[in-house]
């Protein structure tokens, strides 16, 4: 009887001594996915760019849940369809053009219930939609899908995909995921609402713009066209995401100071005389006093100011020579000047391309910058512009 | 011997059972502390709006960390100041009034150095700056102070005051700390990039509609005042504060169609005939036609085109009356007629304000919404809008 009891001491021993190291290392895991949480959170919304919290969702589904793929789907409003908005690698450019009903395949169900689904075993699903694997050569064994909403609103599904390590997904990795989740569904959303604002932004700047330009009646059209050589333009030159929306902005309002010029100049329908070129020779300037206002856009007036400068120095108002050109005022000028050439004017007809084209690499090194001409001329070549 | 070996079995398993214990209550309340983060981690990014976030954040601080208070500062860029944004009850608003230099109090050296501190006993630490507290006659015992920062620049300092149940602060408590900062600083920056962009929109739309508006020498400053008494009239009207946005939007809008009248008309010094009168009627519908690109702005719309309209019908363009008028165009109606009134123009001298306030109670339910002239008239006389 004592030694029954002594050994089951003892086995109690061994079981609370295994009790407690598992129930430690369960917990120092556990502490460690809570980590990763916090810190994939805050990378998903340490960034307001679509694209970008779109890559950081999925590369932080497979990384916090520790699986083979992590995959975002999107809810298109308008075809009430699922769509692949981004996927790694080769695999994934095939994924991206299967779209999913709402209600077809699991996330389709799970898009359409709002309800998160764990599944073990997908083949013996009936939901399972094979169009995703088939394009991909890809086999789903377990997954979790998780609905992403913002204010009850379904925007789409996050999934992760065959647990590695041979294990297989349960409730506890179901619950973390629904977490992440939410983090992603919010900035998935700030970054719509970012994104928005600015296209609102550009759009009001274009419409008016647009407006001003039209009361000159010989330039229909002209500041879209300049926005757009000069769009084709750094496309070929080496700048960032940033440089390029400044020079968007400053060749959508590179014009706007001809709203202070007077009709009976800009709607002339003959050559300017020399006292009237001098007064249209200040929409420059005049384009620099409007929008000096607004503190944001201090980068855009280089653009507004200089765009009829000249390499060579010959230019107007400041009559600035090479180097001291900003890089977007050259861009804009080469951009006007092919518009200019290529559209009729009161006193002439338009130039054919090929001859404007001539004219800009003639230009080039004295009226024009040499790099800006070669990126145009390149662009033009690759059919980015075309007739 | 025996006997004593099976005592100390017993000693031991005691200690394992309540090691055990003692694990899982640690394990369990520090899950319960990481789902609060993710939590409060959602609920902090899952809004743009600055004030918004902040008080989120000070909220959090206190809930997380289960202390008395959390308070946030933020730094001043231009002064080199900390200073508390937001503050909640009647002694934040004392506490709202104490700027800390950088490097002064606790605040000031977690600012200076970005570095976190964990204080057990603020008494005992000479760094305490007693401001703050003498303030609000609160008394800071422990505290958590963490820096904020964005791409390694400090923005500010969230401080967790107090930890309640007679308990001190530890250094698990700081790590937790830490990541919440993490977050808090992330959605500040969100914010504010957010209130940039809504600026730099704002301000151009104002810049452009100011340029419009120059053509017209007699108006100078028209729309601005438009957009001023049209938002002292909202303070008195039940309206959220995105109605209210967008009534600013569309104010700032009302006339931009002008860029569309001749100059020869816009610039008449003398009053217009009726043929020129029709032409200048036609500036709604021109506005409209220019901001209707933009997909966002839609709602923006009435405001532009029935500006005009009057209550009795007799407006233009569409004669729209009563009830179908919006109510922004009503507003910006009153504003508009207000400022016509009370400046010169070419054919009249202004009005005195007591004089065109009684031509508004006059035209009120004729050519006036009765209850946006009683707004506008109880903002007179409160002061909002001054001659």
């Amino acid at each position: 009887m004592k030694v029954s009891l002594k050994n089951e001491n003892l086995f109690r021993i061994q079981r609370l001594e295994k009790d407690l190291e598992c129930t430690l290392r369960k917990s120092e895991s556990k502490i460690k996915q809570f980590t990763t949480l916090a810190e994939l959170s805050t990378i998903l919304n340490s960034t307001l760019d679509q694209e970008e919290v779109r890559k950081r969702a999925m590369e932080a589904a497979t990384r916090l849940m520790n699986c083979e793929v992590g995959s975002l789907l999107l809810l298109d409003d308008e075809t009430n369809e699922l769509y692949f908005e981004v996927a790694l690698g080769e695999k994934g450019e095939k994924v991206k053009e299967v779209r999913l009903k709402v209600g077809e395949g699991i996330a389709g169900w799970v898009a359409e219930y709002g309800e998160p689904l764990l599944i073990t075993d997908v083949s013996k699903d009936p939901r399972h939609s094979r169009k995703a694997d088939e394009r991909s050569e890809f086999k789903t064994r377990d997954m979790l899908c998780v609905p992403l909403k913002i204010k009850d609103k379904v925007i789409g599904v996050l999934e992760a995909i065959n647990k590695l390590e041979r294990e297989v997904f349960n409730n506890e990795d179901l619950e973390l995921f629904k977490m992440l989740a939410n983090q992603v569904a919010i900035a998935i959303d700030n970054a719509r609402l970012y994104k928005e604002l600015q296209e609102t932004f550009l759009q009001t700047a274009e419409a008016l713009a647009d407006a001003i330009e039209k009361r000159d009646p010989y330039t229909g059209g002209h500041t879209k066209r300049v926005v757009n050589y000069s769009m084709s333009i750094v496309k070929y030159l080496d700048m960032n995401h940033e440089e390029k929306e400044r020079i968007k902005i400053s060749a959508i309002l590179h014009d706007i100071g001809k709203i202070g010029i007077k009709d009976k100049i800009l709607r002339k329908p003959s050559e300017l005389d020399k006292d009237e070129f001098e007064e249209m020779k200040k929409h420059p300037i005049l384009g620099q006093e409007i929008m000096e206002k607004v503190t944001q856009l201090k980068d855009v007036i280089p653009g507004m100011r200089y765009h009829h400068e000249r390499l060579d120095g010959k230019g107007y108002p400041d009559g600035l020579s090479g180097n001291k050109i900003p890089l977007v005022a050259k861009i804009i000028a080469v951009a006007d000047a092919f518009d200019a050439m290529t559209t009729d004017r009161p006193y002439r007809r338009a130039l054919k391309w090929e001859t404007a084209i001539d004219n800009l690499r003639r230009g080039s090194g004295e009226q024009f910058d040499g790099e800006v001409v070669k990126a145009f001329i390149r662009s033009y070549q690759s059919g980015d512009i075309s007739d």
